[in-house]
This record gives structure tokens, C-alpha cells and sequence, in this order.
């Protein structure tokens, strides 16, 4: 990572002149937005991409995490000369409101009681995520992002940016992701939430006031969810039925298969990092999440008139959000006329694809956002 | 249901002649077998046929269950005149070991100790499910099976029986199921295990002893596994993203949607009827099930010089034991010139689709076991 992009991330608190109005009723009168930003806005500030995260994602998109001491999610696309280039790129990465990495969230303190909201905080949506953004953005002094992308749920952010702010997304980049959760999809993330609240530790959601941490809940949450991010055949190729660290299976209920210790290792490695009423709140937005729903029950009634240019981009193996998925909303973009172009990449890696390195995911990309950046004048 | 046909069950104890030998090293000198029978075992012993069941299946495959009172779960399939034909086939449904219907199983009392096996039960595997049925089969008699047939776990049962007994099947029917645990079969019983296993109330395995049930946690297992058991497709025509007993989302984290409120309802009522370190002892199995690695790595040498007669059922939309891992096993018995039919069954039911009734699959198992009769002389 070059020192250029490293960004450590800013924090702004927000709402205090217009509220942010929740989809619940509840209005935000002060909160706050934790982002990373990396290269230079322009001087007609034309060359800003908005890259909206996942679920368990957060902001420091090309900055080593602040806990785990990772490299950052993409941090192989962000840099000088990269697929998002930082000589020409303006990159914003705002962390999610309802999550725990700096936006205001149920860990928070609630200024009305002095204590963390826990419970109490207001459920959110995809739409109330955008909200948030766009008044980061305004407070950028942004008018027009360049580009909204993101994969998974920050491929839901993208849909509603450009289905709420048309005017000011110039082009829009959802990749693996859906318009709406299907019943399989809520079904997953309940399997999760049951899990979280099954654990004494999570005390009714008031862990933080006990001094606990749901941690075993969390834990079989994240394991579960992580299942429906593989490939089955990933699945295979990376473990199979190979043994852990022994010659044969023990008769016990130890992590004999390397699949079971990964997934072990995966769920107690995520407790560290992540706040177990945030995977409430923010699975709960994407299960909530049902764009046409709010466009009388027609896709494309979201998108009319579209100018935005559009990249649709799925993965073959990725059975949580499939590529069907993403062909409900190219013809629903169609139905519009838009300027879309749709790519379903060759990929063996699941619904993750779209966090590696996979060169055609790469090379559709850049070749989306050459075209774009041409058209937006962007040298 | 007639009365013909409601047989109760029954239960017997063996290992004292011969010990049950387990895959683990253990002897089980005294252990219960309890199964259902239906029908009448003809003079000459030739028209057995023996039902295996599946992970949370048990004996009253035409029985009402005496906990829940439902139907036996194969109860529109046994009868006079119906598939299985009470009037012609002696039908033998056992108890798997490690269960908790009334064959051995951690919840009983270990003799040397007084006390609830608990963990203290040996780690079974399919295999030795099949040897303790064996006893059973040569307690009753019978020397020879005109069918050994099942689903999921059921079917691996009968590919065990066939490869270990091939004198003993006549006709063998392995229904949705597969020669081995792929990494993604493992990886969603493990999250089970897992989800049990955090549960407080499990006590370590001792809650019998504390007098508690890890409720919590054998029902999110079960939520995790259910959601296996269906296929996208059916869960989106059965509940898709419809609310349950509401206009609108309520903002907040009740089962707002059908799915939810289903999948909750599953893993509650799956609670009352079973128990928690059986599902442990009982998926670890399954885990543990690969019939090639038992065979030199080639899953034809399990089948050679196989004279039973092979009828190999999958169902399209079944993603736990997807078709793939049946077309395996026909390549296998190919190869060693066996009788075989393969039918892939076209249903959108997913894996649960050996439970219902499926028009084609009743057809086909009903048109195989026609022929077999017949090569058997069974009248």
C-alpha cells in the first residue's frame, strides 16, 4: 500500500440542520458518518466514486482494519494505476449507518439516555443508509458522484442511490447482488439473528450496559452466513473431506475436517471485530430491502428515465445472490431504455467473488469505467 | 391409516450373544433396537423390505408419532394397495442407534455408570447403524432383504447394506442421498453442532443430569438444516417475501415475514421431539460417511461382483445431495456391471421432495419394485 492512499479514516456528525428522516418515523438529529477517502476530488468535483459496502464491511475499504490489521476489503483495486486509480479517482468509503465502525449504531450512545441503544435503536433500512450518504456527500460539496458501486449489500446501496438520486449518480456499478431478499435470503439471516439472541450473553440486546458479548452467538451467525458466501465447489477444492492437523478421524465432535475448522475460525475471528446488535440491524435492512415494492411493485418503475450508466456485473457460482438476481434488473433497466451492459463472470468462488481478484470481474470493471469516465470528461 | 397397519413398535436388546462392534473400537454388549413393522413376513421370508431413516427421522414411518401425533412420514406410501403394500411386503423401519425413539442413543442410561451417556456415548457411524440393523434382520430371521430402501441419511444406510451384506439386498434404493459428506454438508452440520454446542443449557452434554434442555441451541440447528432441506424455488412459491399476520414490516426483529415465523415453528417444535446430543451423534455420522475411502478410494470396489438390483433416485432441485453426487454413484455400479436404474426426478421441492408425493417418484419406485418383485417371485 502506498502511504498516499492510507487514509485513517475521518468522522463527521451530521443532522444537526436537516435531520435524517428514518424509514421507521424516527428522525436522527445528530449523527454520525465514519468514511475513508482516498486520491483528490477535482475542481468541478466530477471524479468522485462512492463505494458502498457489504454486511460485515466497513469503510477502511483500502486502509489495513483497524483491529484485525488486515489490508483493507479492496484493497488490491485502490491505489495509483489501480482499477479504482487514485491519481484520477476521488474514492469515498462511508462506513454504514446501524454498523459499528464509527457511524452511529446500536453500540452508540443515545444522547437522550446517556446509555448505548442497544435495542432502542431505530431499525433501519437500505434507503436510510443512502440518506445518510447523500448527506455526507452534500457536505463534500459533491453534487454528482461519478460512480456509486459496491458488491452485495453495497450493491443494494448503488440500486437505491440510483433509483432515489438519478441526477447525481453519473454511472452505477451493483455487483453480485439483488433488488430484493429473497425468501432464502431471509431465511439465512434469521438462522443468524435466532442465533445471536439464543445466547444469554446478548441479555435482551443490553450486553454492552451487562459487560457481556454475545460471542458464541455471533459466532454460529457468522459461520452460517458464511456457508451461502462459498461456492459449493470452492467448498470442495479449498477443503473437501480433508483432515485437520491429523491422520484420522478422532470419534469426537472436534474440528476433525479442515472445512469445520475454518468456519470455526471464521465465526471467532468475526466477534472481534463486529458488534452483534449491528449484524441485527444491518441484516435486517437487507431483509427489508424490496426496491420495487416502494415503485408500486414494478423494477422498472424505478428506474424511469434513468440517465445513469449502468454496469451490472454477477458471478456463476454465487447462489446467494444468483445471477438471475441480476438479470431482474437488467430488464428492468431495459424496460427503461437505459444505457446498461450486464456481465456474468466466469467464477468458481461463490457469492465472494466479488471481494477477490478474479481478472474478468477486473478487466469488466475498468473497461465499464474508461467508457464512463470518457463521457463524464473526466482527463 | 387402517388398523392393519398402525403398529406401535416394538423393541428389543441385543449385543449379548454378540457385541455390537463399533467403527470406534467400543463394544456395545447390550443395546435396544426399536423399530415398527407393517404387513406379514411370508412363509418363505422373501418379502422384506427395510425402510431406513433419515437424520431426524425415526420407526413410525406409518405410526402416528407418539410425541407430536402426526402421521408417520412415509405414512401415504404404506398400506394395503399403496406403494409399499402392507398386503405383500413385510415392511422393518428401525430406530437408528445414537437416536432417541428407543434404539440406544446418548440419552439413555449408560449401564456401567448409572447415568446418561451423554458424551460418554461412542461416536456411531453409519456403518455401525447398519451392523445393529443386521442383528435385528438375523434376529428376525430373515436372511436375505428383498429391498433395503431410504432417503438422505437413509440412503446412505442402504448403500452401506448393499456394499456390506450384498447377499443379504435383494433390490436397493438410495433415494436424495450420496456416498459421501461433501465440505458443504459438513460445514452446515458443523454450524449446527456449533449452535448447540453454545448453548449454556447444553451443559457440556450433561443436561439430562442438570436437568435442563438446550432448546435454544438444538433449534437453530435446526433452522440452519431446514433451510438445506428446500429449495429456493419452493421457498419462494411457499412464502416468498409475504408478511405473516401483518399489512406491513414493523420495524423491528419479530418473524414480520412467513419465512421467518416457519422456519421459528420448525425449530420449536423439532425441540419437544428430539435430542440434542443425538442430532450431534447422528449428523457426526453422516460427516464421518464415505463409503470409496472405505473401499480402497474407488466407490465401485464397494460395489463389485454386486448381484442386488439397483434402483438410484435424485431429485432436481435437491442442493443438499444434489443429483451429481447419485450420478457418482451410477458410474460406480456402471462400472461394475451392475443392475442399475437411475431416475432423476423433476420436482422443485428441493431435498425434502423424498418426503412427499411426488407423482414421478411414486411411479418409479412403484415401477421398480414391480420388476423385483417379480424376479423375486413374490406373489
Amino acid at each position: 500500500m502506498s502511504a498516499q492512499k492510507a487514509d485513517t479514516g475521518h468522522s463527521i456528525v451530521l443532522g444537526k440542520d436537516e435531520p435524517l428522516r428514518l424509514d421507521c418515523g424516527v428522525e436522527l438529529k445528530e449523527f454520525k458518518v465514519a468514511y475513508c477517502t482516498y486520491g483528490t476530488l477535482n475542481a468541478d468535483k466530477s471524479n468522485a466514486i462512492l463505494i458502498c459496502h457489504a454486511l460485515t464491511g466497513d469503510q477502511y475499504v483500502a486502509t489495513p482494519h483497524p483491529i484485525t490489521g488486515k489490508p483493507g476489503w479492496w484493497d488490491d483495486m485502490i491505489g495509483p494505476g489501480r482499477t479504482f486509480d487514485t491519481d484520477k479517482y476521488f474514492i469515498i468509503c462511508p462506513n454504514v449507518i446501524g454498523s459499528c465502525m464509527g457511524s452511529t449504531g446500536p453500540k452508540d450512545i443515545n444522547p437522550e439516555t446517556g446509555k448505548p441503544w442497544g435495542l432502542s435503536f431505530p431499525v433501519i433500512t437500505i434507503p436510510d443508509m443512502v440518506r445518510a450518504q447523500r448527506m455526507l456527500i452534500d457536505h463534500l460539496g459533491i453534487k454528482s458522484l461519478f460512480m456509486a458501486v459496491g458488491g452485495s449489500m453495497g450493491g443494494m446501496q448503488v440500486l437505491e442511490w440510483a433509483a432515489t438520486y438519478p441526477d447525481r449518480v453519473f454511472a452505477a456499478v451493483p455487483i453480485a447482488t439483488a433488488p430484493l431478499h429473497s425468501a432464502q435470503n431471509i431465511a439465512f439471516y434469521e438462522v443468524g439473528r435466532q442465533a445471536i439472541m439464543a445466547d444469554p450473553d446478548w441479555c435482551g440486546g443490553n450486553y454492552l450496559e451487562e459487560g457481556k458479548t454475545p460471542h458464541r452467538g455471533l459466532s454460529v451467525a457468522r459461520m452460517a452466513a458464511h456457508i451461502t458466501y462459498l461456492s459449493e465447489n470452492s467448498l470442495t477444492q479449498k477443503f473437501g473431506r480433508r483432515l485437520q492437523e491429523r491422520e484420522s478421524i478422532t470419534f469426537g465432535f472436534d474440528a476433525d475436517f479442515q472445512v469445520e475448522s475454518y468456519l470455526r475460525h471464521q465465526g471467532s475471528t468475526f466477534v472481534d471485530r463486529f458488534d452483534a446488535n449491528s449484524y441485527l440491524y444491518i441484516s435486517r435492512a437487507m431483509d427489508y430491502f424490496d426496491l420495487a415494492a416502494r415503485h408500486g411493485g414494478s423494477l422498472a418503475s424505478a428506474f424511469n428515465g434513468t440517465k445513469t450508466r449502468w454496469c451490472v456485473i454477477s458471478f456463476t457460482s454465487d447462489w446467494h445472490y444468483p445471477t438471475e438476481a441480476s438479470r431482474k434488473m437488467v430488464r428492468a433497466l431495459n424496460g427503461v431504455a437505459a444505457n446498461v451492459s450486464f456481465a456474468e463472470i466466469k467464477s468458481d468462488k461463490g457469492h465472494d467473488a466479488f471481494l477477490l481478484n478474479e481478472p474478468d470481474f477486473i478487466k469488466v470493471l475498468s473497461g465499464f469505467m474508461a467508457g464512463a469516465a470518457r463521457h463524464r470528461g473526466i482527463a
